[in-house]
């Protein structure tokens, strides 16, 4: 199997902008850092989402979920890791945890739902559509996997 | 039983500054019109979420997830309806129900989940803290098991 | 000369989610509200932007002043006036008074000034290139001289 | 005079929620990009804005300007440069400049004026209510001063 690239896991800064009058950042902006941090995943993967779009594939997000642990307040600086939980050319689940910088400590879980399509709406086979992201996406997915397998074969 | 409330669905116009480059409003966007609905919901009941905060109580977001039936374009307006799914006067759950104004087609559903805090952070009871909140939010919550037990009661 | 046509003022209930921890609406905010009383006030006039841009002609945004002269709060509710301040069928320019609807209050005055494109970015002549736009915001423009004709024919 | 210390100047790369339909960033975007600059610069000359508030003084903004000489796209990473163009102890005005950083081409500039609050909603003279702060802006301000001064004493 093709070695696991090393994903840095992406930072962000909490912005003033990001806060609401409760005190700490809005929870809709969780969301928004998931996109960052996918957009930054593939760039580490050599193929970006500018370049998917060029490329005449969108893939917006069919479902989103988000578990708060504990707030993000202003100026933290939090690290976003993410993995592909599930793919099969067609759907694309990408699974995000979030930690703050300074502590290690856990802040937000999440997870998106994908589909590809083309430019006029209709549903694509990223696998036939372009083999080159299929293989990113599939290449990915396998580290998950692997790394699943690991863990059960210890028992 | 205390009678039925008529709740007006809350709507929403959709703005340009809500859509993204894919030409449709952005995914992050439901996540803040919940909360729009999660507010107007409660002013019609008679108590509003400035009151609710004016009274020492705040109410994070638990937990979001929503799923994306189909688009909402730029100037669409979207009727958002919500029911309380859960409520034991410590958590809350909230479901909603987006749909287009003008086809009644669905668009997006979705669900909070929700604690209560004092100012200090330290988790509340509501029924406790504030009972006439406590209330609004049974009487609300009786309503939907109503409607379940009526759904039942049919077979 | 045309009669003026009477167009109600904008609305817009200020947003838990527009709210930054200094406990009133963030200042960006302000700008996406002139955005949204623009569409309101081109859809009162008969043309909307939608149909603007689905014509093929863009109208972005070439510079913007706010002035904040007070907070505006969760929940309150202002109401936003605007006036086409100069138009020449290239260039455009309007200006905003957002005032507290329960005290009348002025809270911001801005500026935007707008050019008008088409899909390639190649700057338009709104006249030529659509003459149902250009002569809503000549007409729009016409209320505002004369107003302001009236003003200096009193002394 | 204190030797002037070097500043980096900000980088932000936009992401796809910023942008909207038109297939750019929205202008709305670049009043968030100052604020996220001006609070870097802060924390670059040594006192951060989440110093200043913990010390209780809030500083919001009375009023902001900005030109778009061109468009920023998904994923461009654009580099910030301030300057504190006014400052008195009383009120403050930071101008800004937005580049490309590929290209070093002007996208924006602009600039924001800003005054000192405590917590009670009280204006504070800065050089009064926290000397360090006051010191910190004067600093900065004298090196713009300077800069001026040799640009005329070439005449």
């Amino acid at each position: 199997m093709k070695q696991k690239k090393e994903i840095r896991p992406y930072t962000h800064r909490a912005q003033y902008y990001e806060t609401d009058q409760m005190g700490f950042v809005h929870h809709s902006n969780y969301i928004r850092w998931f996109e960052e941090a996918r957009c930054d995943f593939m760039e580490q993967m050599g193929m970006g989402y500018r370049e998917m779009e060029e490329a005449g594939i969108l893939s917006p997000v069919l479902a989103v979920q988000c578990e708060y642990k504990a707030s993000v307040y202003f100026r933290d600086v939090v690290e976003i890791r993410l993995k592909i939980k599930a793919y099969n050319g067609i759907k694309l689940t990408i699974g995000y945890e979030i930690t703050d910088q300074a502590t290690g400590e856990l802040r937000t879980t999440g997870e998106t739902r994908h589909c590809f399509l083309d430019r006029q709406g209709k549903l694509l086979s990223l696998k036939r559509a372009h083999a080159a992201f299929h293989q990113m996406f599939l290449l990915a997915y396998g580290w998950e996997q692997e790394a699943e397998g690991e863990k059960e074969s210890r028992f």
